[in-house]
Formats: C-alpha cells, structure tokens, sequence
C-alpha cells in the first residue's frame, strides 16, 4: 500500500533534514510517484517545507503544484520567488496554472503572468469558474488539418513533442480554426502513411462550449465514453480541450457533492483535514435551519398539548411516526438526486416518477404501518393505539413517497441543485405531517385511547 | 440535447414499424450514437423490439449488447438464436461479454461459448465477480517485447488493428508473460524508430491482482491518473487489462452505491426505472430495521411516561432534541465515508478524526443548544425549560459526532461496507441518548418545569 511506502519516506526525510542532507531527503522524495510525493510533502511540517522548497527543480515543483489540494498549492505558490513561480508555471499544464493563478491575489497573478513565456496559453483561461468547461479545459492541445496525411501528422507529432503534451485524440480544424473532426491516436498509426486525415477522421464530434457546467461536461464523457471533449466557441472555433484526467476528479467531486448535500454539508471542499473552526462555521448554518423547521415540527405537536397531557403515552410513539416517514423519504431522494445527477430522469415525465414514488410509499406505508401497528397491540394491548399509529404510518409514507421526489424536482426546475437543503426540507414535511396525522386520528379515537 | 434527438428518433422508427419499413426503422436508429441508439431501443414496446432484433446485423447488436443496461442486455441475449447470440459475443469486447453470459442462464451460457470463435477470451472472466478488477479487466490487449523497436512496434499495430481494438497503453512483458513494463502510444509515435520498447518503456508499472475490489481500482486509476491499469496473477504474469472506459462506469456505480447506502438503499441497481414491486421489495427491509431501532427509543421514551403525563409541553420538544443530533451525527457520517471511499483516513489515525468530530460536535451543540434553549425560553416563558433542551442538544451533539465516525469507522474495521447501516445505527444512537439526555434532565429540573 502507498501509504506505507509515504511514511517510510517521511522517516527518511526527516531524518535526513535533521541532519542537514537535503539533498538526500528530495531523493527519497523523488523517488515516489507525483501523487504521493504531494501527500507527502504536505505531511511534512512548515518548517521542511520551507527548506525543501529553494532546492527542488522546475519539473518536481510543477509536479507537486499540479498534485497539491487547491488551498495548500497556493500557500506554496505565495511563497516562491516570482521569477521561479512564472517557471514552474510554465512548465505546468496550462488548466492546472490557470487553477494556481485563480487561488492567488490579483498583484501577484499580474507579476507572475508578466514573467511567464506561455502566459498567452493561460490568460484565456482565467476567466472561467474552476468549475466549468472552461476551467476544466486545457489549451495546450494539438491540431490537424484535414488535408495531412498520416505520415505527415506522425512526423508533425514527433517535432513538437518536447513541447506539448501529445493527447490521445487530436482536434482536426479548418482555416479558420474551426472544428471540423477528431482523430484518435491509434487510427492515426494504423492509417496507411499516405491517406489524408479527413478520410478516416470522425466528423461528428461532441463538444461543448466553454460555460458548459461540470456536471454536464462529465455526463456527457461518461454516456459516450469519451477520453477527450473539445470545447469551441459560438463559431464553433476550437478553443480547448477536456481530458479524461480531469474527468476522474470531476466525477469524484461531483460525487462528493451530492453526498455532502443530502447529508446538509453545504461545502464539497469539507474534510477530515479541514480546520475545525471552519467545519463548524460550513456546517452550522444548516443546523439552525433544522432547528427552525424542528420548531415548526414541534409547534405542530404543542397544538396537541392537552391530548398528549390526557394520555401521555402517545409522546411515546411520535419519534416513530416521525422517523419511518423521514427514513422512507430519504430513500426516494437519494435516488430522484441520483437519476437526475445522472440524467435519467426527464423533467416533463417527471409526474410518472412523482405518481411511482407515491405508489411505493403508499405499499411501504401499508407494510410497515401492518407490523407497526400489531407491535403496538402486542406492546400496549390498545388494539385502537396500534390502529392509530398503522394509520399515521401509512398516510405519513405516501406524503414520503411525494415529497421526497417533488422537492429534488422542484429545485432542478428552478434550476438549483436538487439535493441543496432537500433533506432539511423532506424532513420538515415528514416530521410536520407526521405528527399532525397521528395526534388528529389519536384525538379522533380518543374514547378508545384511555 | 440528446434527448429530443432520442424522441424525435423514437416518433420516426414507430411510424416506419406501423407501416411495416423495418428497413427505415433501422436507419433511423443507426443513425444515432451507440449509447443514445440503446436508450432509443430500450424505450421502444416488446413487440417493436421483437421485430427489429432479427434485422439488427451483428455490429449493431453488439454495441446494443454493450450499452444497455446489464438487465435489459440479458433480456435480449436471452430471445437471440444461439448461433446469431455467439457472432455477437465474439464481436463484442471480451469483458463486455463475459458481463451478458453472467447473467444468462448455465445452459444458454454453455451453449453459447460452444459456438463462439474467441471464448478462450472470454472464459477466463467468467469466475470474477462484476465488481472485482477481474470482472472489469479485458484479456483482448497487446502485449510488446522489450526487445521490439518502435517501428517493429508500430508494424505490429497496423497488422494486428482490425482484429483487435489498439488500446492506447501497450504492456511489455518478458518471455514468460511476465509484465515489464508499459508504453503510451504516444511515447511510441515520438520514438526514434530504430530504438527498443525496452529504453522508453515504463517498468514502474502500478497492478492489481484479479481479486482486487472495483473501489480499490477507481481509487488507484484516480490517484494516478491512469487510463490503463493491468492486472497480474501472483506470479506477475499479464492477465489483462482494465481500460479507463470501465473506470468512469465505476466510478459512478460507486458514488451511487455510496449515496444509496448512507440514505438506506442497499440495491445500487435500484433506478427510477425499477418496477415498484422490486423497490418495494429492496427497501422495506431498511424500514423494517428502522422500525426496531425507532421502538427501541420509543421504549426509552416510555419510561419517562409519568414525568411527561406531569409536563405535556416536555412532549413537544422531544423531536427536536432528536431531529438535530441526528442531523449533526449526518455531517460527520457522510464527511467520514466519503475520506474512506476516496482513502483519506488511515485507520491508524482514526482515534484523531473520532477526537476531531466530537470537538466539532461539542462546539455545534453548544452554539445550537444556546440558540434553541433561548428560543424555548422566549417561547414558553421558562428559562429552565431552555437551559434543559440547551444541555441536552449540547450532550446529543456531542455524542452524534462520535458516534458519526465511530460507526462507519467500525464497520470499515471489521471489512464491512462503511455506509452500510450506517445511518440507521447512527440516528438510533442519537435519538436514544437524545431522548434519555432530555428527560432525565427534565427529571431533575422537574420542580422547576410545572
């Protein structure tokens, strides 16, 4: 496993810093793959760092720029000498130097940029969110004509290589820069030398356009398997390229995300590591707007104060017809968040998946509300209070079933996230309906209840 | 989008089925991108499928075979000719097809690889689970010598290409099949021609075994930027190789198991498309543990009957001691399974995350429960009936972020799912001690609560 591998070079890092081998410290270091080398690295204390960091060359510092966590990249980034920050972002990839750039102050963006020889490539992508095509693309892609010939394009490819990164997919544009097709690598090699690329290119290629959000950006690569997706302009000119490497952290983040919002963590960048002063203050807010709609829930019950003082055993049984209901909607909504995460679920159908949701809460209600109920009889010996708490259950369930799809629903059509602050919402709705239903049948059986 | 496409595609093959053009339907649908064409095929009725599958030549069916989903791809593997189902195994990707004879009944599948040109390719498959690194991994790749020049190489490839799809990653193995190495297309276009795979070649190759978890798969491919991952018997031998293609599925299968697991679905195949009988059927169970977990802290509550018969009121804010512990206990959970999914939290440093989150805990109950003990006061007029559901929102919290990381920490210790149950574990925690937190207090305070 790497993560013993990165602790013993820990070890031997800071051995060798201790007594003063830095040289032999950046060797153990080197001699990790890039990821761990950022893990780490970023292990180590502020004051390795601060030694280390002088005395590592232009290549391992893009590395380690390129693999850091957006926050910790920039902390470093702050620190280099202006002059050596414009070479390590020349050497890095031009997606991941716009991303560095973005996370520092505009006096420094403005100095290291004035340094930088490539800075042409990066200053179109400043521009966009991180999280758009426009963040994500790079702009240092190859491009064919459609009149070159295979042997051509291969030579073309071996000159600029030291330069570029050659990517598995080459864009073919026109004169003015238009797309026109893509060419995979290997269609390239296994062409006879002499045909032109235009005969075996493929012309209808999927693009986006540089505001394209993450989230489409990714479903699109994953429902067409695609290694790389072209972003163009309005003129279909061709202005960057997404690779599947950025793809893998997309998917990962857009997973983090959806997970965090359905359990009411507003901010995907929480982790074990973050500080805890700034875990508290991300994760507060929802816990007042839960203590609100929790107020409108009990607000609910106080309205049944004096039934609950006459049998006082009904105060028992709320906490269930609270939870199952809450329990059953979360699971419709975890799965509505999904399907329209991965666009399964179409907006102007969505009445069916409304109606089938409801349909399985009302089943579930059934089901549950059946044994619920009888564990009540079998408990209490009130035949009437398992009646009441069945009756709650199945009723408190169909509203699970609808809810929890059209609140997600809801919010995609108002074009906000589907899963922000659902879960807040449901289980206002399930609590709230809940304990109204189950204390209104409890006062309308009451003679029974005694 | 590739929605109205799909429909407008869908509205033309149904009007060239009613007036009998087979022929026309068909075009219509290759038209289409094979992802879309599958979700086209699968939105038409059985008895239009019927009559297209016998028209559909052997290219066509296998994508179809591919793209569909596993259930639906069985479906159709299931009506095809034995003769026809084995051409189009063959033209499929070894993987994809080991997939559809997976789930095929024994007899069709022996019939089938009794009729099939490549089933040594397929066979080997057979024995690995779907979400192991063997049932992701294809045997149909190539392999280099060391030896072999790059020109040699590339010969290799235009010879070889039609029958094999060219992977862009090439493995180096030695004479006994053993991997040495791996090189990118790229690295091999750039290659001098005369020089040998051996000099350019990357021997630091990362591996799994075939037993290796899906989730360990996606993490390494992730971690380092993968778009082939080989996979070796023990002996170091090349058994195949799992391609990033595979990974984006996985990746995505994973978030949804994820997401499902921590809202109490345990079926990752449960969709808005599933019939209601089998939701039903997968998440009852959930509701049903839920139901025994909610009654055991409605027990908690029962022995506290009398106090609340004294002090109605005191059943009014059981629930929102309850709601907000859970809720806090949420957050923690869902930041936990996340670091563990994506392999942040070493297990040997987990007693500093639990510490972490019963700090954050701690602070949140202390900021909600001063927040809600003076709304309650405000309220109802009784500072003591405040400073009782303060404390005890302060004692909850607490206990919800240690019990937020302890359970899916335990649960990873003992190698099981980390989501699984989690939250049903957590929240019963959270309203039990909640629960008992809240009216022994109230006990206490009783003289100062009528």
């Amino acid at each position: 496993m790497e993560e013993d591998k990165i602790d013993l070079t820990l070890d031997e890092v800071r051995t060798a810093l201790e007594t003063g081998n830095v040289l032999d410290a950046i060797a153990a270091l080197i001699r990790l793959h890039p990821a761990d080398r950022a893990e780490a690295f970023s292990d180590l204390d502020d004051k390795d760092q601060a030694v280390l960091l002088p005395r590592l060359d232009i290549p391992v510092m893009a590395d380690l720029l390129e693999e850091l966590e957006d926050d910790e990249a920039a902390d470093v980034a702050e620190v280099l000498p202006t002059e050596r920050l414009a070479d390590v972002l020349d050497e890095m990839e031009p997606d991941e130097a716009a991303d560095v750039l973005g996370d520092l102050p505009p006096q420094r963006v403005a100095e290291a940029l004035a340094e930088m020889e490539d800075a042409n490539e990066v200053i179109p992508l400043l521009g966009y969110p991180d999280e758009t095509a426009g963040g994500l693309m790079t702009t240092s892609f190859i491009a064919l004509r459609p009149q070159t010939t295979a042997l051509q394009a291969i030579s073309f490819l071996r000159e600029v290589s030291p330069e570029e990164e050659t990517p598995y997919y080459l864009n073919v544009i026109d004169r003015d820069r238009r797309l026109v097709g893509i060419v995979g690598l290997r269609e390239l090699v296994i062409a006879e030398p002499d045909t032109r690329v235009e005969t075996f290119m493929d012309p209808n290629v999927i693009h986006v356009s540089a505001e394209t959000d993450q989230e489409e950006v990714a479903r699109l690569m994953v429902r067409y398997d695609l290694a790389a997706l072209p972003v163009v302009d309005p003129d279909g000119v061709l202005m960057g390229v997404i690779t599947y490497d950025d793809l893998m952290d997309v998917l990962e983040d857009e997973a983090t995300e959806d997970i965090y919002r359905l359990a009411n963590v507003s901010d995907p960048d929480l982790s074990i590591d973050s500080p805890i002063s700034l875990s508290v203050r991300r994760r507060l807010p929802w816990l007042y707007l839960n203590a609100l709609t929790a107020f409108f829930a009990s607000w609910v019950i106080s309205q049944f104060e004096s039934i609950i003082a006459q049998v006082a055993v009904l105060a028992v049984f709320l906490s269930v017809v609270a939870g199952l209901g809450g329990n059953s909607a979360t699971q419709s909504l975890a799965i509505i968040v999904r399907a329209i995460a991965l666009g399964e679920l179409e907006m102007d159908e969505a009445w069916r998946t409304i109606l089938k949701e409801a349909a399985i809460g009302l089943l579930q209600g059934i089901f549950v509300g059946a044994v619920a109920g009888f564990g009540v009889y079998l408990w209490k010996g009130n035949a009437v209070m398992g009646l009441v708490l069945g009756l709650a259950l199945l009723g408190n369930m169909l509203v699970a079933g609808i809810i929890g799809t059209l609140v997600p629903v809801g919010l995609k059509a108002l074009r906000l996230d589907p899963a922000l602050a659902s879960s807040v919402l449901v289980t206002a709705v399930t609590d709230s309906v809940g304990f109204a239903l189950f204390l209104t049948l409890a006062v309308i059986f009451l003679p029974h209840l005694r």
